[in-house]
């Protein structure tokens, strides 16, 4: 009222906000809820944001939730381009030396995939790509054989688009659910994936328009590994080589998770694995933590 | 792919996401970019947030574009109630020791209000609720009045609700713009305001009930002050007393803003101000810095 009143500051608003939520009565709410004020605070005021790139930033978040449907989640695909998947999978999944690490489910996961028998093939069409062998074996991190692991995997094939984003596919083409034997070995058939770009018509796409960064993600075999009194894994083997193995979109590339993919092309090998050539195989063993997932990821909640 | 293979760790993560968004061309956006990987990790990492609760931000914000339309900006409004509107002001409009404070401009906001002579009253409609007289001077930091100022004000009246939401009302109801006098003063008829409800029904509501705050404003008369050689001030005058002075829901409210209502029952303020009884009186100067506005803002640009 007069000019002698103290001038509000930054961080009088910050702890002003930061006392309204102070009587937040579920813990893991108010710590939420206090961190996010905390960091927005701090964001706006490092960059010294504008009132103009805040309602700029109103209006990209609008667009984000307006293009978004039951198969379209454009605040997780934002999220994933920006890393914070990977963080948040880093965090939620943390794995003890040398178990097989997570990467992000992404956004094309079906429950339900049909079972296959062990050698069986996953891609239920032809001309879906280049025949690949997947074999290992699921180890615990002693390195003794898992009993009763479950693999749950899906992919692209040549076309990169998964059959539920394509009509002329067969259902659950390239999905594939198989048990592991009773020595933790298993194989399966699929074919070599391709990387295949993630949707840029939305803000994700204006946000790596504006970075000059590409929309592609490495290619990827998606798979869950689960066995009884061991930790569910969800994760990506990726192949080494790839066009984007340094670059992926999501980020979703570890160390741990590039297999080589190793190409056959003799008759010999033709005759030894049944299979006209070329074709690949990929040995790679999934190495389990004992205990139980930090989480059950609730597929339906956000997720097709 | 060995066991050998060193784990990736959040840090990791952070700095393949910063480096991917090194080439961005234009500064302001890189900068923007790389702060807000900064910290979004930062803050996902300091709650240790899941993929459930990252699944679950995400369909509360998809839920705030949907309901989103022209006259209902939900991201505004979670901002809002964040503080982080607030904060963005005073970063964007720093003031001089002694200058009129800026505050939130809100979604209600009508361009081209009515002109009124001084004096003149901004509410056009009977039952409008009880008359009150602002007046004072529009003054430079030196103190000395600045001629050619103009006054651009807005209010709910009685009913707590904005004549462009409220069909009853008519057009422009308790709106109206008036030119200061030579010598800096103004003075203009409106209605005491009352606290009134910002909407619930979204997810800004969502996060107000899950902090058991309250979702109204504090009751506020919306300036806008602007002259030739001055900064343009948008912000709030507020009442002093009010129930909500000290729980405004968007943390509006500060102390410099707050005036005085001095109410008026006797038949001798009757005569003197040529008004029934009972009213209120307020004085105000509103003090300007010399300058520019630091930008003006795109009311078209997600605003009503």
């Amino acid at each position: 009222m007069s000019s002698a009143t103290p001038k509000t500051t930054a961080a009088d608003i910050t702890q002003a906000t930061l006392r309204s939520f102070a009587q937040t009565p579920e813990p893991r709410t108010r710590r939420l809820l206090e961190a996010a004020v905390k960091h927005l605070h701090a964001f706006a005021t490092e960059v010294n944001l504008t009132t103009n790139e805040l309602i700029r930033l109103a209006e990209i978040l609008t667009a984000a939730g307006k293009i978004s449907d039951a198969s379209r989640h454009e605040f997780l695909l934002i999220s994933d381009i920006m890393g914070l998947t990977m963080v948040v999978d880093y965090n939620t999944n943390q794995k003890p030396e040398g178990a097989f690490e997570s990467s992000v489910l992404g956004p094309f996961y079906r429950a339900d995939a049909p079972w296959i028998e062990p050698g069986g093939d996953i891609c239920r069409q032809e001309n879906a790509g280049t025949s690949t062998l997947v074999s290992g074996r699921i180890l615990s991190t002693e390195g003794t054989p898992i009993n009763g692991a479950v693999l749950d995997i899906w992919q692209v094939p040549a076309n990169g688009m998964y059959e539920n984003t394509d009509p002329t596919q067969v259902e659950f083409n390239c999905r594939g659910r198989l048990k592991a034997a009773e020595d933790g070995a298993y194989r399966f058939w699929t074919v070599k994936p391709v990387p295949y770009p993630i949707p840029k018509d939305g803000p994700a796409g204006l946000i790596l328009d504006s970075a000059e960064r590409h929309n592609m993600r490495a290619a990827h075999i998606h798979v869950i590994v689960e066995a009884p009194g061991y930790e569910k894994v969800i994760s990506e083997l990726f192949v080494k080589g790839d066009l984007y193995i340094d670059s992926d979109a999501v980020f979703g590339v570890k160390e741990s998770l590039i297999a080589e993919f190793v190409l056959h092309e003799s008759t010999a090998d033709a005759a030894a694995y049944g299979r006209p050539t070329p074709f690949y195989t990929v040995n790679y063993d999934f190495v389990l933590a004992s205990g139980q997932a930090r989480e059950e990821i609730m597929f339906s909640a956000g997720r097709a």
